[in-house]
């Protein structure tokens, strides 16, 4: 360690410092300036991007003896701050360029750093800035972020008013679907918001790091661990194996589905008798500084008898397989869709067209920016606490308490502010760990994933390898459909049966098929475990379908957007579930896209060349918003004395806007009072604190959270209301003898599906159409999107900024898991690179949306969900688009260079 | 630990803590707003004070239980900010209010809310304000804090503009002698400085603290010290005893002379044989955290023969008395004054006047507000450095290499940005301890004292009892002076030599006395070590001689001013050195004081009362600037690359204007190349980076350092000087491959005093005159100081704030010193009230200060010192004017009510 001084935001800093340590870490951690942010921690990401000497730099790769005396460093911190923005800031409020807000301060940073050098860059200027100092948002599908920079610079030039970047409140006072900005926009903007690894780092000094001793094969007896050499390692408080669990050492699988052949039970806590993945958990070390504990971990000598790994289904479900969970057959979950009649007939009737196409899908990684966190402690009244990035607190609370061994009301789950979790945290990752610590040590415990962690031991998407038939007259008019799927969920059950529900819930959807036969069967293997992804089960699932149908419309000589109008829901028509659709916007949304459609073809077919071939595609996308069936959720709305009113729910915010949702419908709930939304304050989940919202996922929330807030704010405006018509404060309810406090509980009348996939899953159902333009290298296999169009049916919308930002951020996902994303390759895939994120230069900036605002019945003021959709359209218009342009056939996504080339070796 | 939400400064916090913690530990460890400073740690000193939902309140003694979950907290960090000062702050800067600046934040954070509440306060308002919200500043004696308060204010109410708190540099471009704020004001004054302490917060992780195991006795042998249950205890790394230091385990009290009978290898780091002083350091415990190091210093046992503990001079010179450090005699160093002829005749001459009188002085605590701190490591070079308070970085590295046992060259010792030190820290402390920590456990290290610790086991002011006999002739005519003293020394021999010479220097300093005889005795007791303290030996001397001049006034019938005047240093005078003055200014600021004087005597007669009894008292103070002898001093001037210069040295700051006396002095040097004030860099003392400058103490660094800056200066200049009478760039003379950094050295032509106490010690002195007006309540004993005039020769003015800001301090600690410090009762002592800190009730808003710019042959431009003047000034005045008023002869001080109700029982 050495001395360095230096200035940080013009502040002088007197540092002691190992000269080999990162910059990040003195920042973070000597100083905690924690506005800089860790995603990657190995410069792919630029979350922690600072300014050194007038340079950017990513501060997670600059080492300290590469910062010199008296050099000048501006972090977040000191470009701007609550009470004093900068106009970056400022635009990045107003453009809604801060989701989930993790990746926000290194890009402000970066920004800054680029209108510091160039003045008035072009918007392709700006990507390409973003693209060289590897600036990666998750979120926002980058066009925010290009529309806030744009705009600061123009203010920053003079042509355009500071002022232009405020929101202004509207006469009416309304701010339901306004651009209102989203309360915690300041807090992600400056970066004064702590997310998990922030707060770590603020908590008090006797808490202890955690590192894992993790297995580095996938599958394998354990004959022993050996924890002794640990033990005696410097700064050492304990060593925890699978005998320090004093509960059931398992987190339930919730199996929801009685012919499921597993119990759940099936994922350790901590591994006692096998290792069922790569990563899987055999050991913690708790010690006093995170070094320590990772060079503790080293010293855990475990010895393993090695099996056969199966690393896919194929494997998994040979003959001779051994059962990875003895007892428990590998395919361990079928779910059949029955719906009309016998579908054979129809395929048999040679007066018919049929055609059949069989896809495999990725095991797409979420790449979330910020990697796993979490901390446990006991709080004064002998409470468990672990505070996570779980959007699903209550439902992980159920998950595993059971395997901790601790008292149902003695155990509170949390949900810090986080980063993205696109759906990996419904699944509970870390929570287990940290409170088997806590309860072994009795002091606070913290586990922060680097990103191999994440990666190689946080779930995945769990890859179909699926079969579509479709039959239709001559005419085009879709008659029957037939398929069967398997799913690759990995070790580990967990909404396994769900999942594969979701498969026949959404296979050949969209359209009024009567007659369908199809099968899904869930299959465990050695790979990462499957958990949810935002889109859960459709992207796989219309990537089957939709790019069948191309085949069809082929086979037919039909448009292949013709042949979708023809058969899109009408009136009359059912779902895949035999449930009648709450929207018929599908063929005004296809009348919409028409004219662009064919512009689109004329375009590709007069810019193609031999080398680069352009082509148009196009598909529809479908996701109900609800857990399957009668789905319920809870808020209240509560009058504080200081004249606010509390939001209580516990709907995780993980980027999609817990806050504006809340916050919004609760206005417009409460619009009777006029109240200002200021004095709106939402609330972070805590399974103590707030009431079962359930989880933040599947598009629900809006729906059923929003609903529940709408309930509760319309029980206060009755409960609170005086003869006169105006409504009693805090102080007068209180004199009053009356609760401050009013509950609101929703549910829809859902139907599960039943074993023959038929039921009433879901009351509120988002639509899409939309429209690829590619052009393919021929030569090298690269397929570039030039453009994406999409018409967008998400209900009346809550939040302009929010639900465009949902919308590009979910299509550049879906985007990348069309054409970059997998997680195959446990070693080469670990990093964001690896992974094939998809950086600003695979995200065109020409994507249209257009939305068409149906309201809907049980949704909100008649909104609808936005979060899963956006992942799911994009993926079979891009591949329709790839054989439009080609005629190459991609049956397995990500249609990576390479495939493309094989595809193309195979057209006739 | 329980989950709290508040918001700090605009920022929602979302912090997991114990309730039972004080605010001010959450705000700075685990928030690391280190801007709120512990001075005290018990609610007496205001360092600590934020704002708390609308209230002041001292965040050390305020739970985390009393704040409310979305409290709004305010500290300094967000009152203003160094790119966005607040007015107050402005206004502080303009008015020098930050001296060292450990007060500051709580200062102003204090004027926020009182300004907040009431914007138009009057000065009696403010200090109201401060007193009873316990502001405590050591530096300032209140008064430019007053001032920057109501200029602040003014401004706030529109009646001033806020561009006239800033400084405007004049025409010519110069600063010497101007208002031109300290350096370090802005981060002083936002809390952005860091101090040792909260360096300490950002060490790396894998740091230690330390917990000292301490003697709770005055006198004992050591028996044995069991460290195994320490051992044993959580998150402790390692316990140290004596066994554990590598060297000599003594720091060296650097014995000055030869006489001295003892060798100055007195003082342990860790006490191995003996303990010979409560507090004395047994064992060291490192731990993780600090509340680990101080539950197992609990554990260590101490098994002790308790001896009788000698707790003042009279007890340890007994006959009877063993010998604290056995085979050196409790007197251990005698040193005489002989001067011109014997003095017995002149005593015996009938037809010459004379008094004797004796005083015994008070064992005065320094009560800095930032209590002693330091930090160790290893750098990567292998060398051990420690950071500490030390003003003596070369000193100091002398006195405690050996006993460490590393090589010197491998020794580093650094000075910290710090609090005031008023001398403690001119003694070595902690470091030692430090340093064995670190070598023993290889890891860094830290310790911090709280406020007891600070109050017990730091070096005190040396009491003296003293006996003074002064002879004149009827006409007035001062003959002969005769005096002896013995000095309570504590047990340590640190510098107890010098401090001896010191009495000897000073006694009837101002005087031409041509003929004395004195002699001085230097005591070890078991009370506490005896360490530097501004005016070091003079407080006590002028004690001793200036009240002796009012009895001999009396007894001539002279009006004791007169007295003065007759006899004070003009044309042909010595010192009672034998040295020839360097200013002959006192009859100059007694004739500016006489009107002032007959007014208040006048006043006083007028206004006294049964009750209330008014008296005028006055006094000379002299000080000398330099160590004994031919003190020596050494800087460099340094061009740097972005067109900068490093003034460097190793000039301590303590609060009294390193900073500024170093960039005034370079400036100043280097007017004909025409730089600006702001691009003069100046440095922070570190033996392996900076020359030996020598120690920031006894008022020698203006003169001695100051005088090297401006060698180091000038020989830049000619350095780097053209032909055309420009100067070459940095870039020029790395051109030329010329040197970039030019050094300078000054030495002054003093003689040491010999063993008659003849020499010429210093080459620079300052001179002071003053008047005090009192009121004593007779019936109390209580006395209120209405008002204090000082004239005051302090050479040419470096900077007007900084000097005035020396002079109020300096006077308001000889104001403690007169009537209300001591630490004498270990226990009761053992805080700053205890102590008997001034708060600004007990310091008048009425001190006049005159300045005689009499310019010094050997300051540089003109300058002398100014810190220990001020101190020196007051006590005697003080005393003389209670006796003026009431008859009353004091002579013990402090003064405290009970002695001033003895004293007037006492009168005739």
């Amino acid at each position: 360690m050495n001395q360095k001084r230096f200035y940080v935001n013009g502040i002088e800093c007197n540092v002691f410092c190992d000269p080999e340590d990162f910059l990040s870490k003195v920042l973070r951690e000597q100083l905690l300036l924690t506005g800089t942010k860790i995603g990657c921690g190995e410069g792919q990401c630029g979350a922690c991007s600072v300014i050194l000497d007038g340079r950017l730099v990513r501060s997670c790769i600059t080492k300290m003896r590469r910062v010199k005396d008296y050099a000048h460093i501006t972090t977040i911190e000191g470009v701007g701050r609550p009470d004093k923005l900068h106009v970056i800031q400022r635009a990045w409020i107003k453009h809604g360029g801060a989701q989930c807000g993790y990746c926000t301060p290194g890009f402000i940073v970066s920004t800054k750093a680029l209108l510091d050098e160039k003045p008035a860059p072009s918007r392709e200027d700006v990507r390409a800035w973003f693209q060289q100092h590897r600036n990666v948002c998750r979120c926002t599908g980058y066009i925010p972020l290009i529309d806030a920079v744009m705009d600061a610079a123009k203010v920053l030039r003079g042509e355009m008013k500071e002022s232009d970047l405020d929101f202004v409140l509207p006469a009416d006072g309304r701010i339901w679907g306004s651009t209102y900005p989203r309360p915690t926009a300041v807090g992600k903007v400056t970066g004064t918001l702590d997310y998990g690894n922030d707060i770590c780092r603020k908590l008090p000094a006797d808490r202890l790091h955690m590192a894992l001793v993790q297995a580095k094969v996938s599958h394998a007896l354990i004959k022993g661990i050996d924890t002794s050499a640990a033990e005696k390692m410097s700064g050492v408080v304990k060593v925890l194996t699978h005998k320090d669990v004093q509960g059931k050492n398992r987190i339930s699988g919730l199996i929801t589905f009685p012919t499921n052949k597993g119990d759940g039970w099936d994922r350790p806590i901590l591994c006692d008798s096998k290792v069922f993945q790569y990563g899987d958990a055999l050991a913690v070390v708790c010690a006093v500084t995170k070094e320590e504990a990772l060079a503790a971990a080293e010293k855990v000598k475990v010895d393993l008898d090695v099996l056969p790994a199966y690393m896919n289904l194929l494997e998994a479900k040979a003959p001779d397989a051994i059962e990875i969970h003895p007892g428990t057959p590998n395919h361990y979950f079928t779910q059949k869709t029955v719906k009309g009649e016998d579908t054979q007939p129809y395929f048999k009737d040679a007066g018919n067209v049929s055609v059949e196409h069989s896809v495999i899908t990725s095991r797409q990684p979420h790449m979330n920016i910020e990697p796993d966190v979490a901390f446990g402690y006991y709080s004064d009244d002998g409470k468990l606490h672990v505070h996570s990035k779980s959007i699903g607190v209550h439902l992980h609370h159920a998950m595993i308490v059971e395997g901790l061994g601790v008292a149902p009301d003695q155990f509170v789950l949390a949900a810090n502010p986080m980063g993205g979790t696109f759906g990996y945290k419904f699944s509970p990752t870390i929570e287990a760990l940290v409170g088997v610590a806590v309860m072994a040590t009795k002091r606070p415990c913290m586990l922060e994933f680097n990103y191999h962690q994440q990666q190689q031991y946080t779930g995945k998407r769990s890859p179909f390898y699926g079969t579509t038939r479709l039959c239709a007259d001559k005419t085009g008019k879709m008659l029957a459909m037939e398929y069967d799927f398997d799913v690759d969920h990995g070790p580990y059950s967990e909404f396994g049966d769900l999942l594969t529900l979701r498969g026949n819930q959404f296979i050949g959807a969209g359209y009024d098929i009567k007659n369908i036969r199809g099968e899904g069967r869930t299959i465990c293997t050695n790979h990462a475990w499957g958990s949810a992804f935002r889109g859960y089960g459709a992207p796989q699932s219309f990537m089957m379908s939709e790019t069948t149908v191309d085949l069809l419309a082929d086979k037919l000589g039909m448009d292949p957007l013709e042949l979708r109008y023809k058969n899109v829901y009408r009136e009359g028509a059912t779902t895949p579930a035999g449930q009648t659709p709450d929207s018929l916007s599908l063929p005004k949304m296809i009348d919409a896209l028409r004219p662009k459609y064919k512009a689109a073809l004329e375009n590709a077919a007069k810019n193609s060349n031999g080398k680069f071939k352009k082509g148009v595609g196009v598909g529809i996308g479908i996701y109900g918003c609800g857990l399957d069936g009668p789905d319920t959720s809870e808020a209240y709305c509560e009058a504080m004395e200081d004249g606010t009113f509390v939001i209580g729910t516990a709907w995780e915010d993980h980027g999609q806007g817990a806050d504006i949702g809340a916050v919004t419908t609760a206005h417009e709930a409460l619009r009777p009072m006029r109240v200002a939304p200021e004095l709106l304050r939402f609330t972070w989940p805590d399974t103590d604190l707030r009431p079962n919202s359930g989880p933040a996922g599947g598009s629900r929330s809006q729906v059923m959270t929003g609903s529940a807030v709408r309930v509760a704010c319309q029980n206060f405006l009755e409960h609170a209301k005086k003869p006169d018509g105006s409504y009693m404060t805090y102080a007068e309810l209180k004199a009053a003898g009356k609760d401050t406090r009013v509950s609101g509980t929703y549910t829809v009348p859902g139907v599960p599906c039943d074993e023959n996939g038929q039921g009433k899953p879901f009351m509120v159902y988002m639509y899409g159409v939309s429209m690829a333009e590619v052009t393919v290298d021929v030569e090298s296999g690269k397929v570039v999107l030039d453009k994406y169009t999409a018409m967008i049916d998400e209900g009346k919308i809550v939040n302009k900024t929010t639900i465009d930002g949902q919308n590009y951020g979910g299509i550049a996902q879906g985007i990348g898991y069309a054409l970059y994303e997998d997680f195959e390759d446990i070693e080469k895939d670990k990093t964001m690179v690896g992974g094939g994120i998809p950086y600003p230069k695979d995200i065109p900036d020409a994507i249209e949306l257009h939305y068409f605002e149906e309201p809907r019945e049980f949704g909100p003021f008649g909104a609808a969900g936005s979060g899963e959709l956006p992942l799911i359209m994009p993926t079979a218009p891009i591949i329709n688009a790839i054989r439009n342009a080609t005629g190459a056939v991609i049956t397995r996504i990500p249609a990576l260079p390479e495939r493309v080339l094989e595809a193309l070796k195979n057209v006739k």
